[in-house]
């Protein structure tokens, strides 16, 4: 998505270890309008799908799910990082994060994700799959089926693409990041 | 706002304690195009006041906020309860939730809330107020100015509404929870 890309090349600054900072726009100010045309992006990319739910994981991937979520008319669930203490019926799994270097839980309330739905993954970034993962494990728990899974931003030189498309589910990057090295941002063309 | 108050009588559930729980529409599920009205009727409420940037706390704030940063045509901002890494010109307060019986830090970079802007604040709810007292401190901080504070669901039963109106801070409310006692809703009219 060529909007976003340039987006990328403007604003977004590197890091060591392979860090793509984009807080400018997308992981703490965000751009709302740029929100809502990669949410548009994602829509035209999963047309023909039946989709009834979209879901995410707190916190960065609620804006652009709920973007996607308005314009396809449906309900969007966010995973929670947190077991909150009233959730009934809590379907719940392990996650690693590298960034973080350590393991946490994300959970789902069984009443919101449900045998028998068509649900739709929105994140903002795929890198190891990790997180990806757990969501997979989450919507198999429920019964649910996965529609696909669609990111704002892939790091190509991380595993997580390769992985989740290995396993046959359906995954869409609006801007694909071959390489971070030497503080230079390298997109896919 | 009457789609938002007939919402909360059909579907929000009280707990033990002051708790009402609306993760059907707001807090886990989500109603995309509710929040979508609900940021148009702040908006409305907030017509012909200069705002520069909408700001918000991680996470359930995230989504109104960036409905209504979209409506404005300005960039929104989340405070983080976590400290991350590679935050540079970070400002910080404490925030005493509770719900959860502890304190907190969140932060904001100083890169994303500057001196001069005009900020309105956005979250779901306003109960004890403290997380907007947290606010207010982070735009003092800042040398911004506050323009309001919105919320969707404010209860009247606590002190934070009075605590922001007898500070002289303008706030809306889009929902007023006069009392849930006996596990009875209550609204305003």
């Amino acid at each position: 998505m060529k909007a976003l890309k340039e987006r990328i090349l403007r604003d977004g600054r590197c890091f060591e270890g392979g860090i793509l900072k984009v807080d400018n726009f997308i992981n703490h100010q965000m751009d709302a309008r740029l929100m809502m045309a990669m949410a548009e992006e994602f829509v035209c990319r999963f047309e023909g799908e039946r989709i009834d739910k979209v879901i995410t994981i707190e916190a960065s991937g609620i804006a652009p799910a709920i973007m996607v979520g308005y314009r396809l008319g449906v309900p969007v669930v966010f995973a929670k990082k947190a077991r909150p203490s009233t959730m009934q019926n809590m379907l719940t799994t392990e996650v690693f994060s590298f960034t973080k270097g350590r393991k946490y839980d994300i959970c789902v309330s069984g009443e919101y994700l449900c045998e028998g739905e068509r649900v739709l993954f929105i994140d903002d970034f795929l890198a190891n799959g990790n997180a990806a993962k757990g969501i997979v494990d989450l919507v198999h728990k429920a019964g649910a089926t996965l529609v696909g899974m669609g990111f704002l931003i892939e790091k190509a030189f991380q595993e997580g693409g390769a992985l989740l498309r290995d396993a046959g589910i359906r995954t869409e990057s609006l801007a694909v990041v071959e390489s971070l090295d030497n503080g230079q941002i390298v997109l896919r063309d």
